[in-house]
């Protein structure tokens, strides 16, 4: 079993080798194998640009692993704005001693994920650090990509939007929390990680008139709403027996002591849309997922808090998540 | 001493504290402070795009840090395509126990040497990893920017071109060296680490006509002119005595058995350029340095190879460097 060194990232043969035997062999396209000090692009109009750093562990989970999550992750959020996902970076931060057979598997994983918005790798970087330095493997991608619909914003709720959540929360959250706890056989729960592209491709094509969206990742649909909250000064209502949640979620969630609407997400949104476009919008949201629903609305009430009304007719507020929540989920 | 905490990075409260009152503070402008999930941004035109993660190790050395080096690399990588840097994504990767008055020192470093080109961070991500997870605190920034000069690239070196390098060499790796076995009291070396847009903007403000440029980091010169032979088809032929290394680094190399021509290097670029343009482009190299140099020329010959005359008149291959390099230098 091959393994990497660390002469793969010292910027000599070795890493040439690396370099051009994997990550080109998968990942190639005509931008990326011109191998200057940077891509050149040709960019007219509005362009979105967003950053993330990858260091989920472990690198390989149900219904995903490092690599699909960091195309994914990364092409989410320029679709949250409303961009086309065109052109992306990719830095690998590799731990000596990686096997090469599931770095492979990795790069793979981004070259599939790849296909589904049609963004290409266009500049990238590999460091090895020694064993011990990092754990495995950080993975950082940086998008861009131009803007379809402009003026989507988590300053633009507006008192009377509906609100809307893709499908049911909690996945990659739970999941990730199973597989370290070794519930990995017992449970059928698989992360939501997948490109959020075509969804909202679908949305602009439709003209939904979208206000805000956002994927609900750390910090899950509390830390979504929240933000809304402060940033478009309103309250929102939610009905929360309309908030799907599996059962699988639920019961990790029992378990371990967690709130699903604290849990990440990575395949994850919620939307909010003026009140007469918002039966069109789930329309849209249902064709890619049956779980997709309206959960609430925004009002021009004080606090500006995020309140869920149970089906017993008690409310109260959805806070921000704070403390330890469960690291490297993404 | 504050140190990070796992909670800096759960996407809740503590996060988001970390963000307001660090980053936002030393980095903050109005692209970066609108925090959507992508900074907007207005293109036009022809655009270049890298990435680099930074790892370097130890976090601060002589002459900088490792904030000030994830400025100035990926600023240098734009440049060196003829683009004037405009904005850069931000990535940390904290170890939990990290000092958060250290990580404050290289943030403000990264302002600092922001203000040396101009361009700014517009969109960030914070991720702190589990202590043992990552050795202090790694850094990806990846930039855009506008081309200014067009045609700049490692396939255009000609035959007849003069090779010029714009100061001493080898400053960063015998640097990073010298610490890491605690020279680093007897030394006065320094990293070269420094932002190289103005210096390459007075190039093009001259209308020097750049054939190729490339600033000679992880490999040294010997990666960066071997790459031209291959991508250009040229020969180079130097002149071993004209390229100019220090005696400290001289020190150093003999010290440990480096060549100094495979040292990283963090603030020194190789350009060529027409030999009727080569006085021109020196007078401009030497306005901000004066150790810059015309070392050597381009050639048809084959092989397609480095090859370095002693003063003594022998020649020599310079090869790619291989083997286990310096790791973590960058």
């Amino acid at each position: 079993m091959k393994r990497i060194q660390l002469s793969h990232g010292g910027g000599g043969q070795e890493m040439n080798q690396l370099i051009n035997r994997l990550f080109f062999r998968h990942l190639g396209n005509d931008i990326l194998l011109r191998t200057e000090d940077a891509a050149v692009l040709e960019c007219n109009g509005s362009v979105a640009m967003t950053t993330d750093s990858f260091t989920v562990s472990p690198l390989f989970f149900a219904g995903g692993n490092i690599g699909k999550l960091a195309v994914a992750g990364t092409v989410n959020d320029l679709a949250m704005m409303g961009a086309e996902p065109q052109y992306l970076s990719c830095s690998f931060i590799i731990e000596e001693g990686l096997l090469l057979d599931e770095l492979e598997q990795i790069v793979k994983s981004m070259a599939e994920e790849l296909t589904v918005s049609g963004a290409r790798i266009v500049c990238g970087d590999t460091k090895v650090v020694p064993k011990g330095c990092a754990d495995g493997l950080f993975i950082n991608t940086t998008g861009i990509g131009h803007i379809r619909q402009p003026g989507i914003s988590a300053r633009n709720v507006c008192p009377g939007d509906a609100i809307l959540i893709s499908r049911d929360i909690g996945c990659h959250g739970a999941c990730l929390l199973s597989a370290r706890e070794s519930l990995r056989l017992s449970s059928p729960l698989q992360s939501d990680c997948a490109t959020l592209w075509p969804v909202i491709h679908a949305c602009i094509e439709q003209n939904i008139p979208i206000h805000s969206l956002r994927d609900a990742t750390r910090g899950g649909i509390s830390a979504v709403l929240n933000e809304w909250c402060e940033a478009s000064k309103v309250q929102l209502s939610l009905d929360e027996e309309a908030i799907p949640v599996s059962d699988h979620v639920r019961g990790v969630c029992e378990l371990f002591g967690f709130d699903p609407y604290d849990l990440a997400n990575e395949g994850t949104f919620v939307m909010a849309v003026p009140t007469d476009a918002a039966d069109a919008a789930l329309a849209v949201l249902k064709a890619f997922s049956g779980q997709a629903a309206i959960v609430g609305r925004a009002e021009a009430a004080t606090p500006n808090k995020v309140i869920l009304n149970s089906p017993w007719g008690s409310r109260r507020y959805l806070d921000l998540p704070g403390g330890e929540l469960l690291p490297r989920i993404c």
